[in-house]
C-alpha cells in the first residue's frame, strides 16, 4: 500500500487489492491489505484459516466495528478467477492501471471493487460521524470462486458459534447487467445437478433384437426432463429451467450397439419448488418415461441409475422490506434510477447467508467479470461508494425507528 | 500337412487350415496349405497380392478347375479374427484339437470349416466322377475380417479383367443360427453409417437465454431418426432398422451449456430402399426436425452437419431359382430339413459378388464364431460336405438341363 493511501477513495483501495494476486486458493496478500485498511477505521479483525481434507486450506477474514445491535453484515470474497492468457490483456491483470477513466485488473468488478466501495463508504461515515450506532461486520472469504467448502459456510458457522448474530446482510457481488442501479438481487433460484446412466445390452447393429440400445433410453429420458416446462415462472422468479449439459456414450464402433449411455443435467428451480420436490418431480418424469413401453415393444422398462452430483442449492427469496427499501432508496437517491428486484442468474454465497439473516445483493456492473480486461469505471466506483454509504445510513435509521 | 492327409475328409483339411495362424492381415501359411490341397485335384491356382496405400498388402487365391461353362464359384476367406485372451480357450486356438467329437480352433466355423467341406466335396466328386462338366472356381481372400479393401472387391475385378465369368456363386460363411440346414441367405440388407454434429452456442447453465444448448437439438434429431419406423418389412426382408450407436458431448462442467453435440447412427435397410433413397429420407427427417420451432421459441432452426462415414453397402436379393433350388434341394436330401430363405444379419462379401452373378450363402452353424472356444462338430463337417457335394451335382445337372 502506498503512503498516500486514502481509504475514502475507492479507486485507491481497489488498486491496493488488485495488486495482491489472490487467485483461488491463494490469499496473495489481499486479506492482509484489507486488514491494514479497516483496522484504522476501528474494525476488530480476525483471520481464520479453514481446513478440509482433500482441499487446500483457505484464509478468511471477519471484522466488526461496534458491539451492539442492530448488526449489518457486508459479505464478499477477495479471491479471483485465473487471468486466462495474460498476453490478451490490454493492461497487466494485477497492475490495476487506470486508462481513460477505467481501472483494469482481475477482480475489478468480481468483487474487489465492491469491497473497495464498501470500505470507502465506511471510511467516509466514520470520518463524518464516527462509528454507526450498532455494528457493521465484514465477512470476507477466500474460496468463493473455488470449491467454496472452506469459505462462507464455515465462516458463518464459526462466527455463530462465538455468538455473532446479524440482522441483515448485503452481498457486494456484481449484480447490474448494464449500468449501476439496474438491479438488486433479492433471491436466487435453486440448483441441482445429476448424472443419469442408462444400461442396455451390448450387441451388433445388425442384430438389434439380441441387444438393447441404451441410447434410445437416454434420449427418451433426457427428452422427458426437457419437456414440458417445469413451470411458467412466478411473481418473483423466472421459469425453472433444466439443461442437459452432456450426453456421453463413447462408442467408437459404428456397428456395435453400446452397453450404457450417460447424461448430465442441471436444473435451476424457482420458489414453486423445494430441492426435495424438484428431485421428486425429476424422478417421476424419469420413471414414467422409463415405464412407457410403446417405444420398446416387448421389452423391460428402461433401466437407469441417477447420481445427484452435489449438495443442492436451495431457492430463497428475501421478503424483508426494511432491508430492500433501504437499498432501493439509496440507489434512487444517488442515481435517480429505480432498481429491478431480481432473482435471475446463478447461485451466490447469499444462499448460505439467508439461513442466518435477510440478505440482498448489490454491486458493480458484471459485464467484464471472469473475462480478459476485467475493468470498472472510476466513476462507477465513486457512485457505488455513495450508494453504499447512503444505504448504511438508511438501514440504521430504519432499524432505529 | 501330414503325410496321411486325406482331402476327402473335411476334419483333416480343417485341421491343416486351422494350424496356419492367419489372423488378418497375415496369410499365415493358410493359402499355401489350400494350394497344396487343391492342385492335386486339378485346380489351377493363382496367388494374387493386392495393395492399397495406407493398408497392409493382402494375399488372395483364385483357383479354377475346368475351362468351359457353366461356371460355379465358391467364395470365402482364410483370414480369421484375433483369438482374444488365449488363456480362456479350453484348447489352444491354433492346435485344431478334437475332443468329444468337437474340433476346436479359431476359424473352425468362420470360415475355414466351410472351405474344408467344399474342398472335401470336390475331392469326393473328382475321385468318383472326375472333373465336373463345366468349371468350379475358388475365390479365397485374406482380409474379409479386416478393412476388406484388398480382398473380394479387387479379386473380382482382377478376375473379370482376365476374362473370368461366373454363372452362380456359393459363399461358405456360417449361416445357420442353431443347426445345420436352418438357413440359407439369399440377400442382405444394405447398411449406411453417419455422424451428425449439432452446433449450439456455449454459455452458463444459469443464463440459458444467452446460450443455445446443442444437446436439445441432438436429442430431437436422433429421436426423429429412431421414430417412426422406416417400414414394416417386406416379403423377403425384416423391417429396416436404425440404431443411434453413440451420442457424445464430452462436457465435464455441470454448469456449462456445451457448444456442440455429436451422434452416430447405423441403418440396415431393406429392398424398399436404395442407399440413395434411404439417405434422402434421413436428410428429410433431420431437416424437418431441425426446422420445427415449437421446441425452440424464437430461435433459429437446429444447425447440423452430417458426414456419411463409409461407402454404403447396397441391399440385394437373389432371385435365381436354379441356384436357390439346387442348394435347398441338397440340404433337404442330406438333412431332411427345409432351410429358411433369409436376408437377416450383417453384411457379407456377397454384396460385392452379386454384381457379377447370382449369389447365395450357406455354411456351418455360426454360434461360436468370433468367440473363445470357436468349434464345430466333426459330424457337422461330414454333413456339410455331403450337402456341398449334392449341391454341386444338382447345380450342374440343372445348368445342363
Ligand atoms: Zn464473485
Ligand atoms: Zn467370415
Amino acid at each position: 500500500m502506498s503512503e498516500t493511501m486514502n481509504s475514502t477513495n475507492p479507486a485507491d483501495v481497489l488498486q491496493a487489492l488488485i495488486r495482491c494476486p489472490s487467485v483461488t486458493p491463494a490469499e496473495g496478500g489481499a486479506l492482509t491489505a484489507l486488514q491494514a485498511l479497516v483496522e484504522p477505521l476501528g474494525f476488530k479483525v480476525e483471520r481464520v484459516t479453514m481446513h478440509e481434507s482433500g482441499t487446500p486450506d483457505i484464509e478468511n477474514l471477519y471484522a466488526r466495528i461496534g458491539d451492539s445491535g442492530p448488526h449489518l453484515m457486508f459479505a464478499g470474497h477477495t479471491d479471483v478467477v485465473p487471468v486466462g492468457n495474460e498476453a490478451d490483456w490490454s493492461h497487466p491483470p494485477f497492475a490495476a492501471e487506470i486508462a481513460n477513466g477505467m481501472l483494469f485488473g482481475r477482480g475489478a468488478v468480481d468483487m474487489k471493487g465492491g469491497i473497495a466501495c464498501f470500505i470507502a463508504a465506511m471510511a467516509r461515515l466514520v470520518e463524518e460521524k464516527g462509528a454507526p450506532k450498532g455494528s457493521v461486520s465484514l465477512l470476507i472469504t477466500g474460496d468463493e470462486e473455488g470449491p467454496a467448502v472452506n469459505g462462507t459456510v464455515k465462516l458463518l458457522e464459526w462466527a455463530k458459534a462465538k455468538g455473532e448474530h446479524w440482522d441483515a446482510c448485503l452481498v457486494g457481488e456484481p449484480t447490474n447487467p448494464d449500468k449501476l442501479g439496474d438491479m438488486i438481487k433479492i433471491g436466487r433460484r435453486g440448483s441441482i445437478s445429476a448424472t443419469v446412466t442408462v444400461r442396455g445390452v451390448q450387441g451388433h447393429a445388425a442384430y438389434p433384437h439380441l441387444a438393447d440400445n441404451p441410447v434410445r433410453g437416454a434420449v427418451r429420458l433426457s427428452d422427458a426432463l426437457m419437456h414440458p416446462p417445469f413451470d411458467h415462472g412466478t411473481d418473483n422468479f423466472q421459469p425453472s429451467n433444466l439443461e442437459v449439459t452432456s450426453i456421453d456414450v463413447g462408442n467408437p464402433a459404428t456397428n456395435v450397439i453400446p452397453a450404457a449411455a450417460n447424461f448430465k443435467f442441471n436444473i435451476r428451480f424457482n420458489d414453486l419448488w423445494s430441492a426435495e420436490s424438484v428431485q421428486a418431480e425429476i424422478l417421476h418424469r424419469l420413471d414414467t418415461a422409463a415405464a412407457e413401453s410403446h417405444l420398446r415393444p416387448g421389452r423391460e422398462p428402461i433401466a437407469y441409475d441417477i447420481v445427484w452430483s452435489e449438495r443442492p442449492s436451495h431457492v430463497f427469496l428475501t421478503r424483508n422490506n426494511a432491508l430492500i427499501d433501504s437499498l432501493s432508496g439509496a440507489i434512487a437517491t444517488v442515481t435517480g434510477a429505480t432498481p429491478q428486484l431480481s432473482t435471475t442468474g446463478g447461485t451466490s454465497d447469499a444462499r448460505f447467508i439467508k439461513d442466518y439473516c435477510p440478505v440482498v445483493e448489490f454491486g458493480l456492473v458484471g459485464q467484464t467479470m471472469h473475462m480478459v480486461d476485467e475493468r470498472v469505471s472510476v466513476e462507477d466506483l465513486e457512485t457505488l461508494t455513495r450508494i453504499y454509504k447512503t444505504f448504511i445510513e438508511q438501514w440504521f435509521a430504519n432499524a432505529d425507528a
